[in-house]
């Protein structure tokens, strides 16, 4: 099924539920060139013969400038220019290197993504912002701009280890909280190994996960206003995640857990349990043993931050959340 | 004199004739970061005492990641927030840099430029163009994203030296090539030295100039079609200029040597005495005994190729370009 959704910048055609085999009929691979990971390389390696390969080393310490330089000589090489289209083929690490290589490659070429994990499905492929991380600042260098297409092959997530199922549905339930409480519900219905069986069921969870970001890009592309809700649980969740290395989704679930403290405190919030509870359902720690003094000087780099205060999400109730700037000082509090 | 041009992706403000000093007028110091080199910071540091300043090696050899990574990494120590200003002060090399950091600093802040040479006033600092350059590709990376001011201080010229009049007067003469007979008869009647001299008649110039380039990116500012004239004697040029480290002006007129030889062939061009004298008479090369192999396989990279042709711009007469795509094959003729 294909369907075209107009963000404000550009159009994007999602092609949902079509085999991946499918792509060189809507895109001759004379002039595409797929940019994938190791793993995936060697998984999927029989649906790439017609394409140019790029292969990156797997893993967010890898979305570095080193590998975009690697894929820029790489590009030149092949001899791509203006009219080639760059594939992403893999999960949120494959998709931010390539919308940001071919954000900046000859000043921008067109790009796609086919996401290979629930995470990059319901979350990183989609909306545009991309970038790369230096140092332990994640993706303090990027761009926000849109593919052209992306492409769903459930098929594809039958290799997906079950770690990254589980990374996958902290992003699910980070939207159920912030958006929909309705999701919320069937998914304290469920466990894990549901959604991993039951493929229709799957597949419509992914299309409201889809669903939801659409509707929040749509309405606020740059970021100015209630994008930033997309955000919940990512304020402490990228700074837990890149001073020790924890996969994302359980960098986030530590993040939300501390974003529900916090809006108890700062927003009547009282349904933290719930979100406790749920994310232990499917695997997710919902709370870590960090330094906070550490944590908080990564946070003084955060893109959120504005002065002494950081535009931070919190929730008033399951499926609806606000945003309000907390003082460094105020946060500080929830560190010790 | 202030005046605020619409581009098509947004509006930019051009500050003529107004000392570098009252930039703090029109912005808040402590929002802003001054990018600059070391050359025009030892020149420039008693106007630079309220800003904080990123002082970057300089020279094209500089305009590489190295230098991004180096001035990224500055920005975070700074404490450079989403509403922060990056200042590029200096030549085509560092308006080139600020603007692509400024781009992709946090997926994007505003910038500015107060450019100090003849060829960031006329053309480096106008247009929107960005980019770095990876190992002999020039320009390889970047974008295109508009300052949201220029500011031209004439006496910034003042410690120009020689040879960057030099350069900058290759891109004066190219705009006199594609767009306008008058200011190639003006020049003509001209040595560099009067306009080093006579300060009203050069701002007149400049003026002149910025209109040129205004112009044709208002028209086209994503280069699908007239922008591209602009790249005259560049095709060449960015080959040899990279290949052997000439000054950018230098390469720029070897190349338009060159372009007028391919123009007579395939355009019917006539006034090639007329051009190369020009060049002499302002202190610049019009040709250069080069590596024909060496400079066709960096073309091959060239932004502007498709396929195996290149969209090159011929001149049919002074003051009236055109493009042409020409195969390498009948590029070759002229590199042997």
């Amino acid at each position: 099924m294909k369907k075209t959704v107009q963000f404000s910048s550009a159009p994007v055609t999602f092609y949902f539920d079509v085999a991946f085999a499918k792509l060189r009929d809507v895109l001759d691979p004379a002039s595409a060139i797929i940019l994938t990971d190791e793993n995936i390389f060697s998984k999927h390696k029989k649906y790439l013969k017609e394409f140019q390969v790029i292969v990156m080393p797997a893993g967010e310490a890898n979305k570095t400038q080193k590998t975009v330089d690697h894929i820029i000589l790489q590009l030149i090489e092949a001899g791509a220019d203006r009219n080639t289209t760059l594939i992403g083929l893999g999960g949120g690490v494959v998709t931010d290197i390539t919308g940001y290589v071919a954000g900046i490659y000859m000043r921008g070429i067109s790009f796609g993504f086919v996401p290979t994990t629930i995470l990059a499905m319901v979350d990183a492929a989609i909306g545009g912002k991309n970038g790369i991380d230096v140092g332990v600042y994640k993706n303090i260098a990027g761009l926000i701009r849109q593919p052209s297409f992306i492409w769903y092959d459930y098929n594809l997530l039958s290799t997906l280890p079950n770690e990254e199922w589980i990374n996958g549905f902290a992003e699910v339930i980070k939207h159920a909280c912030i958006k929909d409480r309705k999701m919320f519900v069937a998914l304290q219905q469920q466990k894990l190994s549901f959604w991993k069986r039951d493929r229709v069921s799957l597949a419509k969870l992914i299309r409201q996960n889809v669903d939801i970001k659409v509707k929040v890009v749509q309405q606020d592309e740059f970021e100015k206003a209630d994008r930033k809700l997309l955000n919940f649980g990512h304020t402490f969740g990228h700074a837990i995640e890149n001073l020790y290395g924890i996969p994302h989704g359980h960098s986030i679930s530590i993040g939300m857990g501390i974003a529900c403290k916090i809006s108890e405190k700062l927003a009547g919030f009282k349904e933290t349990e719930s979100i406790l509870q749920l994310l232990k359902q499917y695997g997710l720690p919902p709370s870590f043993a960090f330094d906070g003094g550490a944590t908080m000087k990564v946070m003084q780099a955060d893109k959120k931050k504005q002065g002494q205060a950081i535009h931070f999400i919190l929730l008033e109730k399951i499926g609806k959340a606000l945003i309000k700037p907390v003082s460094f000082a105020d946060l500080s509090e929830f560190t010790a």
